[in-house]
């Protein structure tokens, strides 16, 4: 299927950067506690997205990020000052990408046009693109799902990449390490390449993924083999 | 404010029904693996009905709960055979209340009509409120969320219990344990008893409940004081 394809689509949060990045600060400002508050504020994060989409009460994916970390901090007993809150927030936007991305992407760059959608706010998100100096790789543009003020997995928000790329849907491909986004991908009717990079078993959510590969380099070893 | 509602709808799962007491079957069944496998089951059901509702690719809470079972024994590495996965499964029809919750539903039915409003299938429910012979307790329905093909928190959930009560949202007090449910009934219209058994943190989604209690006993010692 690859070679029909016109465009690739990412995922930025956990596809290509890497969350709980933001485990190391943590870990340094309250020993002991960084590994569960990089888990716990990571999955809060994800619910608020979902519970906001689904009440109608959008707010940006910053504010969101702001409120599952005060939750999560007061959920742990952690008891943090407004500079350590701001370290922690400062954190998204200087993930560290996976470290097969950079080598990957370069790879795919060189077939078809590359681009991200993430439920990022577009100055977060510019921003993180931007620390690690990829925004040359995604010529397709870095697209945020703020206009459509709902979260993944609507198809409201795919639907952005859709007429961004002026392409259609069948003819893109979405890559997202994060099975319910490869889910609510492939409902839309994207071709969707599933990085299972934790060997987690498949959503049982109605759709499954076209492929699955392992991280960045077996997709790009796929979509871009090197030709003889 | 209590004196000036008109009804009093309860979630089922969770605030009347203890669902980890599925983990006694669980432990039985799969030893040292029943509290993470009633955990996992529990979260994953939880995130598919809000997946789902958001993707628009609604199915019953029954065969949700099933896809949620399979999900967390792969991820487990439970190897369970159909008569387990019925076993586990049928629980659901049997869940127990908590321990307060019989005698402070009778207490508040003799002040105003009760109703629950549940995610769960009708047919799911009818077993487990008649298992627990709690039914005349009811007269206000156990209703479900079927029929608007969507879960909790969507707005359009919450307008079935309005509706079938004919009572205007704002003399309706809704209790639930989930904080999130809290939120989005609050966020709806609703008055709203949040049942913070657990002690965990209110939930940030931009709504606050207008009441906590401990539980069930606390929320009719409020509502329903003993008349001198």
């Amino acid at each position: 299927m690859a070679q029909e394809l016109s465009a690739l689509v990412f995922d930025a949060y956990g596809t290509i950067f890497d969350v709980h990045s933001v485990g190391r600060l943590a870990e340094s400002l309250f020993p002991g506690k960084g590994a569960p508050l990089s888990a716990a504020w990571r999955t809060k994060q994800l619910e608020y997205t979902w519970l906001r989409t689904i009440m109608g009460r959008y707010e940006d994916f910053n504010r969101v990020t702001r409120s599952s970390l005060e939750w999560s901090l007061e959920s742990l007993g952690i008891d943090a000052d407004d500079d350590q809150k701001r370290a922690l927030m400062d954190e998204y936007r200087k993930l560290t990408p996976f470290p097969e991305v950079r080598a990957a992407l370069e790879k795919l760059a060189e077939t078809k046009p590359l681009a991200i959608l993430s439920n990022g706010y577009p100055e977060m998100l510019d921003a993180v693109v931007d620390h690690n100096g990829l925004r040359p790789l995604f010529r397709g543009g870095v697209l945020s799902v703020h206009p459509s003020k709902r979260f993944k997995p609507d198809p409201a928000v795919y639907r952005i990449a859709e007429e961004n790329l002026g392409v259609t849907r069948t003819l893109i491909g979405f890559v997202s390490s994060n099975g319910w986004d490869a889910a609510g991908a492939k409902s839309f009717g994207f071709r969707v390449f599933w990085v299972n990079r934790a060997g987690q078993p498949v959503e049982r959510l109605g759709v499954r993924p076209d492929a699955t590969v392992r991280d960045l380099g077996e997709l790009a070893a796929q979509v871009a083999p090197v030709s003889a």
